[in-house]
């Protein structure tokens, strides 16, 4: 593989992912900015501690509870409790932390802030149900099982919960909320980050009524009157920003890019197709424009899917590059990496692959057939046969994924 | 749908397909070009008939002959014979009508021109085997039975046959054989369309009998003989102008893009990936720069694949924009199109596809999935619901597809 290139690459994947730090994403939220009055910081999702320990250091605390993964607290906060919790089912310590958060912003005045450091998994670890355990489970099994989808199940859902659909900012006023928010969802859409607990939320009682009825749901009365209790439409003491998304890691991939002279183009930072298609189409576009004369980057973020067709080993970024590896062979100016920002791709200790123009006459000469591999799903076998794996070991973060293909004049 | 956008992707359709249509690329190769001596004019494939008419018009043509599929002559050329023959399995016509052309080019002087017209389906119109049909069908029949590739399989027949792999040019000699090619396969590689009968030949007698030592394929004495035959490597004689091709189909969309106002952007001419995620693809990146505030056109030309998981109708072009709903859905300045330059997408009578970010609200409305359809591979009726489907009648060309995203301020 040109050496040039990879270590090109490797510069772009560390740069990339070390702007969506959760330090680094909370420093640049915070730098310069002073609340009045008391600050109670809530931080709740995979990379909690992380966020709630940059933020300690941009300003002073006076209260704040962590909620985090189990094993993911690193060590004591000032003036911070730090609960860890079950993920993805919420369990008997998410409850605790998410109820000593209620506890710690109760009696602020309206000069007051609560910092709210929302990540991926918020939504498991920050909740308090309106419901018995048992019933919430039976809700959320029925709403599994008839097919119904992501929004209509948080339609439901969001009414069952004390903080959830922006009641949290609810239950917080009259104080100030300002939430930092590392997006794990591609598009950002603030009212599904853990199911919103700081933002208006855009469903209706009607529309969460509606789809009991589509789908014949069986609910008590206790129940059906929770759907039928609004949530905030407006949060006048809200304010959100978020820091970490896959936008940003693109973007922060395009300013590599170009600081190593290559003219990068994001196309998508909302890539969700199947992997080894998001390959096929990346390594397309490397083909057509090998011939350009000039040094391109072309730059695709999101979160793919893989499709199951075998029991190998792999993940969505490895299987991304594999399939690149084969649109691209024989080209001696291009190179395709994908890689996942929280550092582990699927069940592997790899963060991606890499592949370049020459990976797929290296992969025939040790007898392995790009589409044998693919149909097996066990790309990580074959790019370690040609050393086209990335490790970047657990980065803390999880923004997505993202995709280049470099070309060199 | 949007009708202002809408009649924009009619137009950029029309001036596309326009651009690659046989006359109006010959017209283009030809035009102002003078040969001396004798010009002797041979057309083979599925738009044999209408490249040889565009010549004739061009310049005097002291003879020739037109090999096409049957239903494909409309009417007599002056000096020339036409041919109808099979297609795709070559039949006793398609050997009439190939040595009726290496009659009349034989004799010729190193002053005179064969002007050889090639299209898509070449391979089986235009062929003179050396070996016997029973014989030449067994060996067929070996290779599409082993699981050998395409360029495995060309590498055997073009030496078991007398015009393919350069023969054509080689028996030409001294003549010169300027050859005007619309291309069906993604690339242009000369050597495969049709085989390249005025192509040097890059592969070998090596590897033609490696391939037949690799498949353990049975031949007799007089076919390995034949495998042992070079065929040429370089052609002095031969020159080759690709008029028509998938790139000039996706160069004219970006003509017609620009004329409209859209800042244009040709992301591959070699899209090969499957046909609902290359929608889906293209989808996402319409909805990243949706906000940009820009008229932009993104245009991804080549031959997707439909993974046949249901048994409605549809095509590929259909499929793709039909994935692509899903993606722009609730856009109200995006719109996408793939559409088959022949005019015939799938078993249909439709080209291909057109959907906005209306379209899925417009298919949910008649409750339609644009999972169960795609599933279904009935792209055709939904698309036919919602004022989808894309009508030009058969185009008379073949060089692929392109498929278009637009994005208004």
């Amino acid at each position: 593989m040109d050496q040039t290139m990879r270590d090109d690459a490797r510069t772009v994947i560390d740069r990339a992912i070390h702007a969506v730090l959760p330090d680094e994403a909370v420093r640049r939220a915070l730098e310069g900015r002073t609340f009045p009055g008391r600050v109670v910081m809530v931080a709740a999702g995979k990379a909690a501690w992380q966020m709630a320990s940059a933020a300690s250091r941009c300003l002073a605390v006076d209260a704040g509870v962590v909620i985090t993964k189990y094993g993911h607290v690193m060590g004591p906060l000032p003036r911070i409790c730090c609960y860890e919790a079950g993920h993805p089912v919420p369990d008997e310590n998410s409850f605790c932390g998410t109820q000593a958060a209620l506890d710690a912003v109760s009696g602020l005045g309206p000069e007051d802030t609560v910092l709210f450091l929302l990540s991926g998994g918020g939504s498991a670890l920050f909740e308090k149900p309106l419901l018995p355990a048992e019933k919430l489970r039976d809700v959320t099994g029925q709403l599994l099982a008839c097919g119904a989808d992501i929004v209509e199940i948080n339609t439901v859902r969001k009414r069952l919960s004390a903080v959830k659909g922006g009641r949290f900012a609810q239950l917080c006023a009259p104080a100030r909320v300002f939430s930092v928010v590392l997006s794990d969802i591609l598009g950002d859409p603030l009212d599904m980050i853990a199911s919103g607990p700081a933002c208006p939320d855009p469903s209706t009682c009607a529309q969460a009524l509606a789809v009991a009825e589509k789908y014949a749901l069986r609910l008590d009365g206790e129940t059906q009157a929770l759907l039928a209790r609004e949530t905030p439409k407006t949060l006048d003491n809200a304010q959100s920003c978020v820091v970490g998304s896959v936008r940003a890691l693109c973007a922060a991939a395009a300013d590599a890019c170009r600081a190593l002279g290559y003219a990068p183009a994001v196309l998508t930072d909302r890539l969700c197709c199947q992997a080894r298609e998001a390959g096929s189409f990346l390594a397309s576009i490397a083909r057509t424009h090998a011939a350009d004369g000039k040094a391109l980057a072309f730059i695709a973020g999101g979160e793919t899917v893989v499709r199951l067709t075998g029991n190998g080993k792999g993940g969505r970024n490895q299987e991304l590059a594999l399939a690149a590896a084969e649109g691209i062979a024989g080209l001696d100016n291009a190179l395709v990496f994908s890689v996942g920002s929280d550092g582990t791709d699927g069940p592997t200790d790899a963060a991606g692959g890499m592949v370049d123009g020459g990976t797929a006459a290296a992969l025939a000469e040790r007898g392995l057939s790009i589409h044998r591999v693919l149909a097996d799903n066990d790309a990580y076998h074959a790019l370690r046969a040609v050393d086209g794996l990335i490790f970047t070991g657990p980065t803390g973060t999880n923004v997505n994924d993202v995709a280049v293909a470099l070309l060199r004049p």
